[in-house]
């Protein structure tokens, strides 16, 4: 009965491999082995909050040894997969023996991408992981602190401006949450600066905001940023960013933070595969979502291009990895059971993109709305899909608090390193102010 | 009118420089500045918490900019003291002007000592920051993932060994904390190793457990953890440490985390004060817990020795730290009054130390209580004394909820160095075991 076992390897705990993992879940016939480099599935749709000092970071992450203890046949490794031996059926892992598999899930997800200037990274980062989400709440939060403390005004409306680059959802809602937190939570906390004072700047490249949303929503979501104070520079191309600043559509903006929100690309595992891939990284599958030529192989998630009815490939969002996962974990027991495969059809759960308290666009199928309503959505859906019970009600205890008070609950200024930032912030008052 | 306002600055915003500075907020003819190196004030009764997985650290800090946002006439600087010109009335700061004072408040507590041997430091982090809670977060569970890991027995029963030095109140703490989540979060998590089988190990060099309780409520505290399956060893003295093990008492004890909480030393800003201090570095402070000679500047809490009625120094607690910061104010508020300064009598709150879950020994006065009405009485005053409401209850929220399933909210490996550490954990494999 053991050589009937299959062995599915997942590679990544984000939503296509967890969802993946749980599907296949005490299912008899597999023996599942998921491995991720972190040791924590992330709701990444609520990251922001984490960076802009709403939510902790326990409220938004889990482990993926405890979300998947109840399988007795998952195992779960902290282990990074560095290449593949697809004709021995072998996963290679760093530092240990290399993983058999029968079947393979590749799920790693995507990271930034800097269109060539991947040294603006230092001076820009982008809003992936728990770490950077703390980079970016250190760094805005000791812009304030500094800008408290210089005596020159010219510095001072340098470190009290922020800059978000790229108009999809993620600088969206971290545009409108720095101006939230500027206007309201800050306002009364300082005695020198006035941090409703401070400019926030929300930079793309394309003709308008959130370019997956339909153009009345994008109208929608650049007036209500408008209404919090955001500048919006859509058609502005950043040709130039360093720790003072970013050059963009010509004109120099002197800036003490500026994050990145513009662009993703692929894992590299999945170039590490040798199989056909798009322009971005990502790797063509099949309507099974398995790769042509190799039915044991699954690609899922932000790593996979698969193409929509429209002909476009799906976008990267977290129902279409979510499903993805379900989907792959079915047709691998579909294959056990002897029945045919079952090709993927994306149901559209429509899209949502907040920028504050009752503020929000959503857009489901022909349905449009926008402010409170679109906001309450929001708020519903994603405490529906968080991840564990406790998280949610915690989550919904942080935003009932903050929505009565404007208060938030996380603002602390951590990492080892955060002196040296502060030294770093000194002598750029030397260096630069002109 | 505005030459009698004085200008009070407290160094420190931990449990006694920010009650001064509550007790002189919105006070007539006080201008307060208090400067602290770290945004945010600390809770550090529960910090041993946050490095267990149980709290994440907004629960128990919150911003201290925030915390006294009402008092008007309160400057909160994010900046290091870094000496004083007393003879003119100013407190050096780095990369900043010297901040004049009329009366100076220095209250920058204590630290981690290593009894000559700083070099320990590296492999056995103290619990002072909560950078030093994550490291110790960071390293317990990547200790149980190493150990899923390895194929070698011994280099696994090194992983899961846990020895804590010090067997104070922090020290009880975290061994019981550890011991609590191996045998009941953690146990169905692993599928290689049994998390029940780490060995937790408690070194304390004098006599007993919890030198400060009495005789009786130490037998208790060591039998309520032997009971969790810790090795309590008393009169035991470490004399080697690094990151493969312990040697204490002549025994050379193997372990895979190794945390310090055997010392304290003052804060050596005491010593640039240039007035007498004790052996261990704290600075004798009159019955008003001014300085002789400086009746205008006040040393509190664990930087200060303040002779108690019993002729001991008082001990470095919350309750002195906090009692101190408020009769310092008071007594600044009656110079300015006119009226004579009072001494400061130490009010005993009695101690508590936690070991578990039903399970911790308090003392007060000659009361003495153990197992679940002293856990009571431990959750209840930790409860009522942590700062800010939202906190309150959202520690009540996930204390509720571990306490009826023994889930850990906070179980997430961060920090951005956790990959050199994984390696560090692979080199060990191949250099260490014997």
């Amino acid at each position: 009965m053991n050589q009937a076992v299959k062995r599915v390897v997942i590679i990544g705990g984000g939503f296509a491999g967890l969802n993946a993992a749980k599907a296949l879940g005490n299912k008899h016939g597999v023996q599942v082995t998921l491995l991720d480099s972190r040791n924590h599935h992330l709701f990444q749709p609520l990251l922001y909050q984490v960076a802009l000092a709403g939510l902790n970071p326990g409220d938004i992450a889990a482990p993926i040894r405890s979300i998947l203890a109840p399988f007795q046949n998952i195992t779960v490794l902290l282990a990074e997969a560095t290449g593949f031996d697809l004709a021995g059926k072998r996963v290679l892992v760093k530092e240990l023996d290399p993983v058999p598999f029968d079947y393979l899930i590749v799920a790693s997800g995507s990271n930034h991408v800097y269109f060539g200037h991947e040294e603006w990274e230092q001076s820009a980062p982008g809003l992936k992981s728990i770490e950077q989400a703390r980079e970016i709440r250190r760094r805005t939060l000791l812009a304030y602190e500094q800008a408290e403390m210089t005596e020159d005004p010219v510095e001072r409306q340098r470190l009290l401006t922020f800059v978000i680059v790229g108009g999809g959802p993620t600088g969206v809602e971290l545009a409108g949450a720095i101006a939230e937190m500027s206007r309201f939570t800050l306002a009364k906390d300082f005695r020198r600066i006035d941090p409703r004072q401070s400019r926030v700047v929300l930079i793309e490249g394309g003709p308008r905001l959130l370019p997956a949303f339909s153009h009345d929503l994008s109208a929608n979501a650049t007036n209500q940023l408008e209404k919090l104070g955001v500048r919006v520079q859509t058609e502005c191309v950043v040709t130039g960013l360093d720790r003072h600043g970013v050059v963009a559509c010509g004109e120099r903006i002197p800036a003490g933070t500026v994050i990145w929100a513009a662009g993703v690309k692929a894992s590299p595992l999945g170039a590490l595969l040798g199989v056909p891939l798009d322009r971005q990284g990502r790797v063509l599958i099949e309507e099974d979502l398995s790769v042509e030529g190799h039915d044991y192989l699954f690609v899922l998630g932000d790593l996979a291009h698969f193409t929509g009815r429209d002909g476009n490939p799906l976008p990267g969002l977290a129902p279409v990895a979510l499903q993805q996962g379900k989907k792959a974990a079915r047709n691998i027991l579909r294959d056990l059971a002897g029945q045919p495969r079952k090709p993927y059809r994306y149901i559209d759960k429509g899209m949502l993109a907040t920028i504050g308290k009752n503020k929000a666009v959503g857009q489901f199928r022909s349905i449009h709305f926008t402010g409170f309503i679109a906001w309450l959505a929001w708020l519903f859906v994603h405490i529906y899909y968080l991840t564990g019970f406790a998280n949610r009600l915690q989550v919904v205890f942080h935003w009932g608090w903050s929505y009565m008070t404007f208060k938030r609950g996380a603002r602390l200024i951590l990492g080892q390193d955060w002196r040296m930032f502060l030294l770093r912030g000194g002598e750029k008052r030397e260096e630069a102010p002109k």
